[in-house]
């Protein structure tokens, strides 16, 4: 297959040291929707696919017959949010003045010049925006359990307002996959109990 | 084999919860190597692992026959730092002091006690300690990459005295892998070049 | 006049405490060309706008005849960024991937939903990016100024790498300001100054 | 007058890059009175300079007849806190420890080297000082109203322990300007709804 | 006494030099309690040695007959925390990994090699260790005074969950000092003032 | 001795937490002439203390005879800067703007408030302050040699620009303290080296 054929050339070490050059940017560039919400210093977009990538890992793992590919699901965690390391991570109302076609584009653009020389990843990126495959939508809820967990911990340590993002119903889209219902329901459990402890003893 | 077994078990998402808490505290931590060269506010653990994913899985995609198993190499690059979750990442002087054993048993209770329900990780983060098979070599050298080019930019920040990096030779050991043996000499060229341009230039 | 007849309006307390929490972002979102240049913790918006007034102020003061409005002037250098209190500033690397025209039309939106209340402020910030009357001209080169002084500041500071915004042509651009044209080679002179100093005795 | 022809000879551009040079140190230099509270990294001069001056427009701008001098008002706010670029902002217990008369001259002596070169700029400094214009009032209560809309900003964002800036009448001094009135009513009225909000369902 | 007479010998700028250059390691090394408890930037090891002078300066200044000897309350509490220059602050959970035996160890082979050249100061880091004199019990009380009001502090300043440090039982422990029973039951007292006023009014 | 009675009396456990949250103070305050060198982040006051008991201590340990009474020396290094928890460290330019005389009663009245309670630390704030005995002139020069060996740090880690702490005669005045002579021809000479290495080799 093309894209396997490709895969599989020598590679070129600037090459490599280019891809990472730009992957590495998401290490120093924040996930803004939590600055949107007062978190100061929030969590970087690399620590985010990190988590992403705990959490897909493990719902690939337990996932029930058929079981899914677990290499692309990987792969399609680690490349998921790459555009960023060109765009940043546009804030949502910026992405909103902006309008949804243009950042589209714009995303597509960045894609394309970040990881045009290794076509398999490109492939991945496009596969999770599409979010129809079993693999792309276990990433999917991934990346939304990977988001809840942490503005949980930053409800505990008092940093910032983030109880809008347990407002949201679109959130908590299990988008098929069951373990991801009951991941999502555990979430919520822990916030409700949160909320009713803070409103009650502290 | 057992170890599948386990992993398709059913799973609990108390279960994830908790290890993706743990696993999330490697965002708050820093690579101590930096700090120890001055480097201030340096990478954490988890912007680390997630550099190391992208050269692991570049390494993995373009290593020529017999080809290794890509999803093996994701999960070790994943899990290969976790223990720090618990143990933090010792300096190396630390390190010295506690004396290599004391340090050895430290990392496996830490990794017994964070991956005890997901004996599949577990296994692969003792995979890559032994450093034996070809995934656990592409990791370990995707480590040394992911570091050296993180010294290179600070080198160009100006943040930190990272030259001894260049100076230890364990570092470019290529493991048998023979991208890597390219990539590292990418890297010292054009660490050589930078040298070369300040003493000039600067 | 229409635009005067609407500011002598009684106004609203409400009104203005909308105004002001949006204005006061621009405290707390940092220009990120200096990032991009590895400035960490660059100067925020809020303080370049500050820096804009004091150039816009003296250059309006010392200007031949004819004199300009000093009033518009300020007011204009105060609203020019306003549009970045919803948008940001966005990096221009982010500019060219969205493209100058869509980027264009999210800055008319931000400035109508911020400036909404307050008509003859949304007219001065149109007046800026048309960049044709005395008084916006004048503010254009002070934003430049103000631009190339804290270039020179963090050169000296040796925080990131900003050589580039001195190799820019159009950044000194003088748009019929004489005393700006006199201030640019002041400028450069001591950028100069800098470079050689650094290149024999640093 | 006098004044005005100072301000309408030729300039020079070494005058101005020393003016922006000591003019951009608030940039770096705290508003000390919130440290004393316990927020950390709080907003810079410069950034409350901002402020007041998006304040102060929209007073002026919206006062009744007799009309203020627009771009007297404007001066005044941009000068108003200069003398801080050479005497930082000492925090209220440090100016009581050396007393009023040394702080006071120590203003004017700070006022007279940074401004020395733009008499306009001074006479505007002790405008603001003598507070008895209308232009000057303005910007008294501008300062004022900047402060408790950040004292309010902090209070949600839970940085820091700023309720004594509510409890202080002299703050609320409007100083004959009827729209100051309402501007802080209303921050008194969204600040004790915040109290209750929190008494009750926090 | 072979002590005396070492510390009576010329000595050696270098020396001092040396000892100096670890000691103020201190100043960049976190106390990771704290941050184990969501303290972001909490006080360095060498702010905590201040701190702990001074309370035990105050202790031996108020120490009933028979005195202390004052001096060494002073040697003993500057070298207390010392071998945390090499070893860091390792936070419990770490050590607890590592076994209370290797830590031990590795404590007094990092004194050694900080304290090689002034051997009173060696000594009075033992002493602190082995606890048993009275000047040792001064500072070990002191070093839990110190602990327990920066705990307060951080619970007004709401930084971080520092709760459990006032449910150990252990760290009240007033080792036979007649006046850090007073001190232990006046931080408990405040403590509880504190959650109560909380509990009913914030 | 009345001074030494007080000290003897039974003592206050509020008394000691007013005192210690005071000294406190000095962890959260920076040592301003290093923000004014352009170092960001620099000690703090508590760390600056903390040095310099380092070196006072080792000063007094191996001073000739007539041997100098090191509790006091202690003592007097604990206390010296203790007023500025009150007056915070004003930046050299501010106090010439205020005025020496201005200064000095303010230094006075801070240190009767911080130290009211404890006699005989007052009385060692203002032996230090006189620096005529033996004790308090090791302490002074005890301050200098902690910040010069301070710069030499900065210097070498490329924060701010210290040099100009080497050209001031005035600092390495020894107040006929043999061991301070050598140890500031140490400092001087590892400086010229320093200065030496980056003009040929960087």
């Amino acid at each position: 297959m093309g894209m396997k054929d490709q895969n599989t050339s020598p590679g070129d070490a600037e090459e490599l040291l280019r891809l990472l050059s730009r992957a590495e940017r998401l290490e120093a560039l924040p996930r803004t929707g939590w600055q949107v919400c007062g978190v100061e210093r929030p969590e970087s977009i690399a620590a985010h696919v990190h988590g992403v990538m705990v959490v897909a890992l493990w719902l690939a793992d337990h996932h029930p017959e058929p079981k899914p590919d677990v290499e692309r699901v990987m792969r399609i965690a680690l490349v998921h949010d790459l555009s960023e390391a060109m765009l940043t991570d546009l804030p949502r109302p910026v992405k909103q003045l902006i309008g949804k076609d243009a950042v589209d584009r714009a995303e597509d653009r960045a894609a394309d010049r970040i990881l045009a020389a290794v076509p398999a990843w490109r492939q991945a990126f496009d596969e999770y925006r599409q979010g129809q495959t079993l693999e792309a939508r276990i990433v999917k809820v991934a990346d939304r359990i990977q988001m809840l967990a942490k503005a949980l911990e930053y409800r505990q340590q008092r940093r910032g307002d983030v109880e809008r993002f347990f407002d949201d119903h679109d959130t908590f889209d299990d988008r098929g996959i069951p373990l991801a219902r009951a991941v999502f329901d555990a979430l919520r459990t822990r916030y409700e109990e949160r909320r009713w402890f803070d409103a009650h003893f502290d």
